[in-house]
């Protein structure tokens, strides 16, 4: 990608876990509705390059979308408690905003930030715990219908779908990835489902690199790590993304303590 | 269905096909954002039944929902080529406000009008004109995920999915009919697609029946008639429904007029 990429939301969890991985591989463009701070913000990245803007104001994305090759597009509400006005506006009317503005430009990659709660309610009480165990064979592959446990998954499925209008009306390339439970360092404590679901710092950088090197259509991924718990296929993002990703909880105590062979 | 049953949109296209077959079946409570001229309400409707409210007002919602069994949701912007701004607020935040207070009230059954549009991009051009044909085995079922050819049928998948949400969360039985090309008396001239999709006033009224009368939890089903040309499977409105049409596009000329077995 010879052209900029605009990132949105960069001052968040996702955005800073790409950055740090990826913060000198590309020609950044930062939006974030508040200021970074300096810390936030790659030693490569000039101040030209980051605009505070919100993602609803077509104006502002108009002028930080110019010239640029690809979109990650991270911005949202992203609390799973958020109120339906506040995912109406961030996350659904956002994502169309910017959507219709990448392809407006001409963009050529799209990479959403959609989020398990897509699908959270297939996490249903006769399922659970089972389906957070090495020994069980349930899996989401990114073909099923959404099933969202609260507005925000609601708000993200939305995103998916204005995702797949888009990319069927301009050829743009998106991709949009169900965000697991990313977390720094070792996976979240005594906690089975963010175990199944962990997505480390450097496999969501890579992850996130591949939506912006390979060559694809349409996707609907999961963005976890190579669990040897979980309920989601990573196949998908293998094969259509090239994904290869490094990390396991099971390398990992309960308690989010490396086992030894990978302390060592 | 002992309880009144709120139809919202009372006064479109859709909701005069259910009034003027089922007007005297239920305790109607109609809901429009324009006055309804007397022609478009049954006799058996009492002025203190007919309420003329926008269904993005969660207050005149409230009052108009209240003590009712079940919900037929119509009212939106019908126009495919509506834009953003008015499916976002008519369509999705309109659905958000009537499922969040159907759910309030304990309504029992919530039948949302979506739509074709929100699978219109699987018509592909390597694929049309031969699926409106009767020789082509191409069909849609309503497993499949939204591919919306415009951004009304992003909003209608939007409904689709906040009505997940709200059956899984509730308990309230949620039905999603996407609703293909009604015509009243003959099917659309000269237009293959129309007829693939036709769905007779006295099927889509029947159909809606069904959506009041069956046992079910959350389904997506396609409302057509029982056409020879059809491209939307009706299994799933059989089985789950009981859906049973009496109508079939191939019964009429291509210019409309009913071929003679229908005629006499």
């Amino acid at each position: 990608m010879d052209k900029p990429v605009l990132l949105t939301g960069a001052g968040g969890r996702v955005g800073q876990a790409i950055l740090g991985h990826l913060g000198d591989r590309y020609h950044w463009r930062l939006l974030d509705r508040e200021p970074l701070s300096s810390d936030k913000i790659p030693e490569t990245v000039s101040d030209a390059d980051v605009f505070v803007a919100d993602v609803t104001d077509d104006y502002a994305v108009r002028n930080a979308i110019d010239g640029v090759g690809a979109v990650v597009h991270l911005a949202g509400d992203p609390r799973p408690e958020a109120p339906w006005d506040s995912v109406l506006r961030n996350n659904i009317d956002g994502t169309q905003t910017m959507l219709e503005e990448a392809a407006n430009v001409g963009v050529e990659k799209f990479a959403f930030a959609s989020s398990n709660h897509a699908v959270g309610a297939y996490e249903t009480e006769d399922r659970t715990p089972q389906m957070y165990r090495t020994d069980d064979q349930f899996r989401l592959d990114g073909s099923e219908l959404p099933r969202p446990g609260n507005l925000y998954g609601v708000s993200k499925a939305a995103g998916e779908t204005l995702g797949r209008y888009y990319h069927d009306e301009s050829g743009m390339s998106v991709v949009c990835v169900r965000i697991g439970n990313l977390t720094r360092g070792h996976p979240p404590r005594n906690y089975e489902r963010g175990q199944a679901m962990w997505l480390s710092y450097r496999d969501c950088a890579h992850l996130f690199d591949r939506c912006l090197q390979a060559d694809y259509e349409y996707e609907v991924v999961y963005g976890i790590s190579d669990n040897d718990r979980k309920y989601y296929s990573i196949d998908r993002a293998r094969d259509a993304l090239g994904y290869d990703p490094q990390d396991n909880s099971a390398d990992y105590h309960a308690d989010g303590t490396p086992k030894e062979h990978i302390a060592e």
